[in-house]
């Protein structure tokens, strides 16, 4: 075996997602594409805004000397400045331009930063339920990702998270809202969680850093607010992309922010920075970031996810699965009938609808939907929906 | 100190490039943007063919739903395919799509396969003198790079590589044309080098891969061939990106094309796609993965660099530095007079003429000149050269 026992290992316990995806695709060919009805990946069904088509298109129109070439590590200055303005605004902390790096997407932005904190055998703590690419991130610096339970209705316990802090412990991670169940912590939660948190640096005189993974923050309903968690808590990073707000994941744009109050930041910054560089993303996409640039704030037509999340949460419903509605994102996490989140998983692949089991994402018992599909696939599902139900629930 | 000692300790000791290049950042704030002459950076000064900029603006004119969408890990199968067509030609070696992974340049392509075939204490060799970040990428994911010499006069030697080898060594990384030296490595070599690692991954029992790392190979002078590394040896992998022969490194857009008679194959193309996506990059970048796959076997004028590497060598030769005429790539690599490539660099930037020391590269008392750059800076450049080579003399 010639290949790394590492990633052969990890090849075999590959990402849930990715799995049922693949699936839907040999599904897909035998049956059609019609007769499949995919709800496995968060890959964003509607198309960027009208105004992001026309200000791509009118920036590769207007030639420029340089415009593809190298730019400084961290993003185009004036990139920086925009991003650092907006955030400042709507974080209610001034975050200088140097604070900000242009990253890859968020998993970019994660991977830079985890690299920049974690020494080998340190660990970062997760709340499951939590994208499980986490679990790959933390590995690949070195780091072990440490679960905690977010109980029954999803939100964050700092009870819980206090317990898990060890001297090892190099950062939080959140993720509000949340994937994969819509959760959004409120403020009382976050203040709490960074009143714990100011308390366990300072008993062991060094910084946990918080990482709030932001992706979905502009897709929230029935107006609920994402507090800033940057605003809360000293040693706070956010990372985020333009990947589901801007629908354009394969772009792989995004940024990190971190507050300038946060500890050791000369060598956080130089380090996320220099890590940008050394795990071979080198800069975030040129092109990608001088356009992301113009839209601050501006996002895709948030009602579209609303009306979706309100229909299949009336489908399941009425079905009698057991969820919490979500707040955000646009993901649904209902427990599987019966208890067993694979065989929930296999009951509905039975009628052709894929889902993604619970444990994927650290969590037993419950499945994922991703609802960011056409209508026409949460029609079509609904028959399956019940069908798998009453067989799971015999 | 909360950020990791390993990361605080690579900053120390960070890239040289990237040190000159932010000294002539300082220095051209301080004199003036004209009266510095910076060498430091290989960020290529011709524009993308016109033909690149009209089909760039040409694709983002024309909105197509989910063109901004996730798509593979291992990028567009359209676009894979019309890679493996063009490599199997040049290569002379079938190379199916399924062996094409489209990545975020070379340096995402390198971090992929690195931490495919890298076990926690495997080595990588790499022939001095290289491109320094190969020392990161590998440590990356847990790996030590071992150098081996080239000798005087820049061309690889199986023997020494042999003798380096060990029952950690995982893969040979090649750089022809070569960064910094220019050096291309002929047939013959190629021959030899393979008929070594034939042996050794025979002798082993396990292959020994070998990573072309290739994105100078259009950017050759004089009638020079660069001969194909994948159809001399059968575990090898070719490392690639359209940085430099269409001048767009700010778009991060490569691939990784593998050799389908490599050891391990299923495992190692699993693990080239697993790695792409769990390091952050996901996927390469959806718009520049559709626009360059139009552009194969096309590049930015290669007789732009030529007479820059005729003049140099000109200016160089007059004065007296030694050096090897570069047969590809855009930079050149003189021995520093006095032999001490620190005194020479500082030599250089007391006359404002901005050059990265040897050891950036693994090898003491040379330097490199990236002579992507304009004329003026290459003419404004000859009297500092004179004057460092006086004083350096003296």
């Amino acid at each position: 075996m010639a290949v790394s026992k590492n990633v052969i290992s990890a090849m075999e316990s590959s990402s849930w997602i990715r799995k049922m995806f693949e699936t839907g695709a040999v599904l897909k060919s035998k049956y059609g594409q019609e007769n499949v009805f995919d709800f496995s990946l968060g890959n964003p069904n509607i198309d960027p805004p009208t105004d992001f088509a026309k200000a791509l298109a009118e920036y590769t129109k207007n030639v420029k000397p340089g415009m593809h070439a190298y730019m400084p590590n961290a993003g185009y200055q004036d990139v920086r400045e925009k991003i650092a303005l907006w955030v400042s605004k709507t974080e209610e902390v001034e975050i200088p331009a140097a604070n900000i790096v242009m990253t890859c997407g968020a998993a970019g932005a994660m991977n830079a930063v985890l690299k920049t904190i974690l020494n080998p055998g340190d660990n970062i703590i997760a709340i499951t339920p939590y994208f499980a690419e986490y679990d790959a991130y933390v590995a690949n610096h070195g780091g072990q990702l440490v679960r905690v339970s977010s109980g029954d209705d999803f939100n964050l316990s700092p009870e819980n998270i206090e317990k898990a802090i060890d001297d090892k412990t190099q950062g939080v991670i959140i993720n509000s809202p949340n994937n994969p169940s819509g959760k959004v912590y409120n403020e009382e939660t976050i203040k709490k969680l960074a009143a714990m948190l100011e308390r366990k640096s300072k008993e062991r005189g060094r910084a946990i850093y918080l990482l709030s993974d932001e992706p979905y923050k502009k897709i929230v309903y029935d107006g609920v607010k994402v507090p800033s968690a940057v605003k809360a808590y000293k040693h706070s990073i956010i990372l985020t992309s333009y990947s589901k707000d801007l629908s354009i994941p394969g772009e792989r744009i995004g940024w990190v922010a971190v507050n300038p109050a946060a500890e050791d930041i000369a060598n956080l910054m130089g380090g996320i920075i220099m890590c940008n560089r050394v795990l071979g993303y080198v800069n975030a996409p040129a092109i990608m970031q001088k356009v992301v640039a113009e839209f601050q704030g501006k996002s895709v037509d948030i009602d579209f996810y609303k009306k979706k999340r309100d229909r299949i949460s009336e489908i399941l419903g009425n079905i009698g699965y057991e969820f919490t509605k979500p707040e955000g994102a646009f993901y649904l996490f209902p427990k599987a009938p019966g208890g067993d989140d694979l065989k929930a998983v296999d009951a509905l692949q039975n009628e052709k609808v894929l889902v993604v089991p619970g444990r994927g994402f650290g969590t037993l018992g419950y499945f994922r939907i991703a609802y960011c599909v056409s209508d026409k696939v949460i029609e079509g599902a609904a028959a399956g929906f019940k069908k798998a139900f009453d067989a799971l629930k015999k």
